[in-house]
C-alpha cells in the first residue's frame, strides 16, 4: 500500500484543485436557473471518474437532473463495492451571510469554504481519488468498483429510486459506501450506522381573499398568520413532545446497551452551546442531546411567510401565511403514514374561518445498520488506518433516504463513512470542509477498498 | 348654493383628471427610495390649493416628509375650519395581487383603482374642490379654511405634532375636519365618532448564530421560528381574549346604549363574510363583529417571515424569526403602557435557548367624538344634503392617531367625514373610491363650508 499512500499525499495539492474546480459550479438542483450547472457538474464528474480508471461512464438522463454512473470491473473474483454521493448542493441563501461567495472556493485555516464543500462534493471525491491513486501506481483496482452519483440529494432524490429498480443486476454489489456523514468530532473518526428519516410538508393558510386593513377588519375575521402560529405552537407539549396524534405509535425505544454506548461519548455540552452561539438547549424531556438528534423524532419549522415582512410598520391583516415543517423520523416510522397524521393534525386543530392547504414535499425512510456484518468491520479498520484512530459508532440526526433503499434493492450492507465535522455548516452559509479529513478521507478510502479486496479473496 | 353645486356637477370629469394625476405620483413614505416622489406629490398639493384659491401655500420641511400648509383666512368674523389630510400612500406589495397596476389609475363599474384612492388622495381632494368651486362661483369662502395636508401618516406621522405644537396660534380652528373613513355601507352615509389607537411592535428572535441542518440539529436546539409561533399563540386565548398581563386595565366599556344603536345599524354579517371570502369569523367572544371592530382592542400578526420560504424543501434550522405585531386599542388605553406591557409579556415568556428583541415602531392614542357638539351637528346636517340621506353614527376600527393630537392641541371638535366604503382595499391590493362617493364627498364639503358658516355668523 505504500506507493498507493505515498502518490495519494504527493498529489494533495492537485486534489484540491480539483476539488476546487468542482465547487465553482453552482449545482442547486431546487432552482431551475442552474439546470445547465446541473449537467456541467455531472459532466465534470464523469471527467473525474476517467482520470481515476474508472473508463466505463455514463450520464443517465432523467425527467430531472441526471444520474452520473461509472464502473470499472476487472474481475468476477473481486468483490465489488459501489459508492453512492450526490453531485447536487443546498440553496445558497442568505447570502450576505457567506463571508466568501458560496462559490468561490476559499481556504481559511485549512478549512475550505464553499457550499457543497462537505456535503457532498469534497466527500464524494474521496473516493475517486483514492481509486486514482491505485490506477496511477498499480494500473488496477482491489476491489471492482460501481459509482452511482446523483444530482437530486438534496430535493428527495425523486428520479434515483427508478434507476436503481432498473438496474438492479448491473448495480449488484457487496457493499454500497457512501460519505456524506460527519465524523463524531473533530480527531474522532467515527462509523455512523442509524440515520434518522424525514416527513416534510407544506402549510397554507388563507383567510380573507386579500390582504386587509388590520384596523378595520381586525377583530371578527381570522388572521393567517396568528391561526399559523397557533397551528404549529399546538404540535409540541410542554415536555417537547409532538402532539400530532399517534405520531409515536411506531417508533423504536432505544436499547439500554445503546444509550449507555453513547453516554460514554465525549459529548461537551457546554462547548456545544458555545459552538452554536445559544445560553440552553431544549427538546423531548427525559432525552439527552445525541439522543434527541440521533434516535428520537422531532418536528421543526424551516420556513415561514406571511404579510408585511419589509421595513417599517405596514398595518396589514394578511390574507394568507406559509410555514415549511419537517419532521425527522426514527426506525419504524413511515413517512408517508407520518405525513398523513400530520394532515389530518392540521385539518383537525383549523378553524373554520380559514382554509389549509397541506402539499407533502418529500419524505424518506429511516434507517440503522448492522454492526456485526464484514463490510463494516472492515471500515472500522480502514478508518483506523486512515485516521490513525480507532473510530467510535454512532448515529446521524440527518436523512439520507436513499440508504433505505440500496438495502432493499441490492441486499448489500451500506457502509457510511463520514468524512465531514459537525461544524462545517452544511445546508447554511459558511460550509466547509476540514482539508485534513478530505486527505484522510482519500487514505481510508483506499484502505478500505485494499482492506474489502482482501476480505473478499479470504471469503471466496 | 345652486352655482356652487352646479360647478361642481360641471367639473365632475376634470376632478377625477386631477385626482388621476394626483394617484399617479407613487408617494409610498415608508419606502425611501420614493422620497423624490413625495416631494412630487407635496408639490401637486400645492398646485392644486392654489387653483382652488388657497393662495397662501407653504411647503413645510421636515426631518422626514413634507408638510403642505395652505391657507386663505379672509376675516376674522367668519368661523374657521382646518382640513387635515395626507397625501402618503401604503406600500403595494404583493404587486401581483392588482388586476391593473396602483400606479396607473383604472375606473372599472363606476370605481378608481390606485394606491391611495380613497386613502386619501381621493379624500382630502373633495376639500379642495369644493372651496375651487366656491372660489370661481363666488370669489370667496363661507369659512376661513386652513390645510395641514402631512405625508408620514401611513409610518406614524413622525413630524407632524411637532409642527402642530410650533404652530398652535397659526393653525387656530373652530373645528377640524379630516376625510380618511368610510361611509357605513354603500347608500347609508355616516359620522365617525371614534377611532382605535395602535400599538405596532416588531418581534426578533434569533437562536443559533447561524442557519443549520435540520436533521443534525433537530431536536435539542430551540428552532426560533417555533418559539416565536408559540409566543404569538400564546398571545390569545381560546375566546380569543388577549392574555398579555394588565392589557385591559384601562379600556372603557361600551355603553349599553351604544350597544344597542349598534345592534340596529343593517350589517349583514353573511354579505360580510361572502364579501371577504371566509366561511366564519371569530374574534373576542361575546361581542358582536361591530363591536369588536370599533370598541375592543384586538391583537394582529402583520408579518411573519424565518428559514426558507422559497419553492421546494430547504432542511434548514433557521437562526432567525421575526413578526411584526399590532394591537387596536380603544379609549383609554395608552399605545406607551401597551408596547411596555406587550414587550415584558415577550421577555416573560421566551425560552433561555434564545434571544429576543422587541421594537416599538409606532403607536397613537384611541379616540371618541361629543356628538352634541354644533360642528357635529351640522356635519350630519351636510352629508343629508350632499348625499340625500340623514348619516348614521358609528365608529372605526382604524387608526388616525393624530385626532387626539389635534383635540388636546386646538382645544377644537374634530369631524370625520368619510367617503370611503368599507370595501375599498385601503392597504391592500385593488385599493379603489366610488366615484359616486367622491362626487356626492365634494358636494358635502360644499355644504359643511357653506353651514358651518352660517352657524358661525349665527354664533357671533
Amino acid at each position: 500500500m505504500n506507493e498507493v499512500i505515498g502518490y495519494i499525499v504527493k498529489n494533495h495539492d492537485r486534489y484540491l484543485e480539483e476539488l476546487e474546480s468542482f465547487l465553482r459550479i453552482p449545482s442547486i438542483s431546487t432552482d431551475p436557473e442552474h439546470k445547465a450547472d446541473m449537467v456541467k457538474a455531472a459532466e465534470f464528474v464523469v471527467e473525474q471518474l476517467r482520470a481515476a480508471g474508472i473508463q466505463d461512464c455514463e450520464i443517465v438522463p432523467t425527467e430531472g437532473h441526471p444520474i452520473v454512473y461509472g464502473e470499472r470491473v476487472d474481475s468476477p473474483d473481486k468483490p465489488t463495492v459501489l459508492v453512492y454521493g450526490h453531485y447536487d448542493v443546498q440553496p445558497v441563501d442568505p447570502l450576505d451571510l457567506w463571508t466568501t461567495p458560496p462559490f468561490e472556493p476559499t481556504v481559511r485555516n485549512g478549512k475550505l469554504f464553499a457550499r457543497g464543500a462537505s456535503d457532498d462534493k469534497g466527500q464524494l471525491l474521496t473516493h475517486i481519488k483514492s481509486a486514482e491513486a491505485f490506477n496511477k501506481t498499480r494500473g488496477s483496482l482491489p476491489v471492482n468498483l460501481k459509482f452511482v452519483l446523483e444530482g437530486e440529494e438534496e430535493i428527495g432524490s425523486a428520479h434515483l429510486e427508478g434507476f436503481l429498480r432498473e438496474n438492479v443486476e448491473r448495480l449488484a454489489a457487496d457493499t454500497v459506501v457512501i460519505s456524506d456523514t460527519a465524523l463524531f468530532a473533530e480527531g474522532v473518526p467515527s462509523i455512523c450506522y442509524g440515520l434518522r428519516g424525514l416527513a416534510y410538508l407544506q402549510i397554507d393558510v388563507t383567510g380573507p381573499k386579500a390582504d386587509l386593513h388590520s384596523g378595520s377588519f381586525g377583530g371578527p375575521v381570522a388572521n393567517p398568520a396568528f391561526v399559523l402560529a397557533e397551528i404549529l405552537a399546538s404540535m409540541k407539549d410542554s415536555n417537547g413532545r409532538i402532539t400530532i396524534p399517534h405520531f409515536y405509535d411506531d417508533v423504536v425505544e432505544l436499547t439500554v446497551e445503546e444509550r449507555k454506548a453513547w453516554a460514554g461519548l465525549p459529548f461537551d455540552r457546554d462547548a456545544y452551546m458555545a459552538e452554536l452561539g445559544v445560553d440552553d438547549l431544549n427538546g423531548e424531556a427525559g432525552f439527552t442531546p445525541l439522543e434527541q438528534v440521533w434516535a428520537r423524532p422531532t418536528l421543526e419549522v424551516n420556513g415561514l411567510v406571511s404579510g408585511f415582512t419589509g421595513k417599517g410598520a405596514k398595518t396589514v391583516l394578511p390574507s394568507k401565511a406559509m410555514a415549511k415543517v419537517s419532521m425527522r423520523l426514527v426506525p419504524n416510522q413511515d413517512p408517508d403514514k407520518i405525513a398523513k397524521l400530520f394532515e389530518e393534525y392540521v385539518r383537525s386543530v383549523a378553524p373554520k374561518s380559514v382554509h389549509v392547504q397541506v402539499q407533502d414535499l418529500h419524505g424518506g425512510q429511516a434507517w440503522v445498520a448492522d454492526l456485526s456484518h464484514p463490510a463494516l468491520v472492515t471500515a472500522a479498520e480502514a478508518i483506523e488506518k486512515g485516521f490513525g484512530k480507532r473510530p467510535v459508532f454512532q448515529r446521524e440526526g440527518g436523512s439520507i433516504p436513499i440508504v433505505a433503499t440500496f438495502t432493499e434493492l441490492l441486499k448489500a450492507p451500506t457502509v457510511l463513512l463520514g468524512f465531514g465535522l459537525p461544524d462545517e455548516n452544511a445546508h447554511a452559509p459558511n460550509e466547509n470542509f476540514d482539508l485534513g479529513n478530505f486527505y484522510r478521507g482519500i487514505q481510508s478510502s483506499a484502505y478500505f477498498f485494499e482492506l474489502f479486496g482482501e476480505a473478499g479473496k479470504r471469503a471466496s
